[in-house]
């Protein structure tokens, strides 16, 4: 181990911050995916290779743990968020494999609304863990996780919205049966934003 | 704080006796809405007033945890009973819910037993839930949590019977589709129903 | 209690040997069901026979480590590797009894093949089980463990081919449903098995 004029324990804070920003990449990745509103499979290596990165960031944030004795909060904390931010990521790519396997090629309309929703509600994300390193900001934080609920509620929405079109008449049933699973998975994203804010938002109670 | 003269204790009683009578109208209400074998999404509006107080009780049975140094039962039981019975209302509205965004106009005759299976196991978690302020009677109580489980075996035939009729011929995928969704939430709420009496019967164990 | 020669820690390796060899016997007992690419449903009585067998002998260990005080592996891997590997008969039967709700004739015969890497899974787990009465053997125990992760992804891969092929046009909406719902059935199986070669690896990890 060399020197180093930061105090180690900020360390943590920028391999947050890199690990929020594959959540953005991954976001933006699978947006531009469909973009065209038809969906080519070839963009999913993309993705893969985010989920990657982010693996192997997630894995040296637990091996940092392990070989850290003081750390700026809570053990505990930095593992849950470590391990709920690269679940992120995973679930981006779980839905770009689903494309593939399930052969879309038309992307169901409202489909894009919900990754705009996603992609808003990780930018929420990112904000709030990068106010981590400076809690005097807690209010600020706190409203970033304030939004991240709220798109998850505007979320569900969306997705009955969707569920209710497809089962409207007009579809057939494997294009329903696709869309449907597609649907409930962008759901459990939208979850997966709300545990991280979370997590987030009981650190800075912690911190109070 | 005012005075009472009843002990303090009791109003756990009460409040899970409410807690318990939401179940119930939930599952009246249910009932109702499809009793035509035609459902129509108007009535869901009814289910969700039922969830909201009920979820309005279950708070305030958690805050009164927290403000209350010795409880009649343990904590943690209080707790669980509180989170599960606000559940299987919960499930009772995500069916309704379902009902609507699927479009469901016809109802599938084996729902309506299911409902009633339902139905009679709420009514016996009632009966169960009310026994908990005089365990002298834990016997009944016992019986009633016994019957819970039968229901919930009982269900599991009847929703393989449907099941089976739905992919026997006959119905086209989209319709299959629904119901098949919609018996997995009944067989949830009928587990659910389960898991509340698992509750109650520890309560019993640990107060014998 | 009579007297015995031998230690009796080794009887909790033998009931482990007894419920492993369930395992085996379900898994061949689906396969021959199946292997005429026809499905008799008739077949899964058999089945349903091993899963009973199978519980007996996971509750004898329950009943045995309550009466144990020292044991010669931990408490709780005792109890897990007992419960999860009772899973894998559960999850053998509820394929089975979906194939029959389902109404399934013509058998997919990608699920042949997920059906022999679940068979080879179970070898390499019974290996790995057997190995426990003597830890010295931990290399290869390590190694027939790997063996079981490497085969859950293969199956991951098998079932996103399994799945795009059922939806590359061709097959119709409703044998769609029903193999969808087998394949991920069978993709939770697998999981399971990975899941008690990782309790099995935790063992060793600790005596060695």
């Amino acid at each position: 181990m060399g020197l180093s004029f930061l105090p180690k324990e900020y360390e943590f804070f920028d391999m947050f911050d890199n690990l929020a920003n594959y959540c953005v990449s991954a976001s933006k990745q699978i947006q531009d995916s469909v973009s065209s509103e038809n969906f080519t499979g070839s963009e999913v290596q993309k993705i893969k290779n985010i989920e990657h990165a982010a693996d192997k960031i997630t894995y040296e944030i637990f091996e940092k743990l392990n070989n850290t004795f003081i750390t700026p909060i809570d053990r505990e904390d930095i593992h849950s968020l470590a391990h709920e931010l690269d679940n992120i990521v995973d679930l981006i790519l779980k839905i770009s494999n689903m494309m593939t396997i399930y052969n879309v090629d038309k992307v169901n309309k409202k489909f894009l609304e919900v990754l705009k929703l996603i992609d808003t509600s990780i930018d929420y994300i990112t904000k709030a863990v990068n106010g981590l390193r400076n809690l005097k900001k807690g209010n600020s934080i706190h409203e970033y996780c304030r939004q991240v609920n709220n798109l998850e509620n505007l979320g569900d929405q969306l997705r009955n919205e969707a569920i209710a079109e497809l089962f409207s008449g007009g579809f057939d049933a494997i294009y329903i049966m696709k869309w449907k699973d597609i649907f409930l998975n962008t759901e459990k994203l939208l979850d997966q934003c709300e545990d991280v804010a979370k997590i987030i938002e009981s650190i800075i109670v912690k911190q109070a």
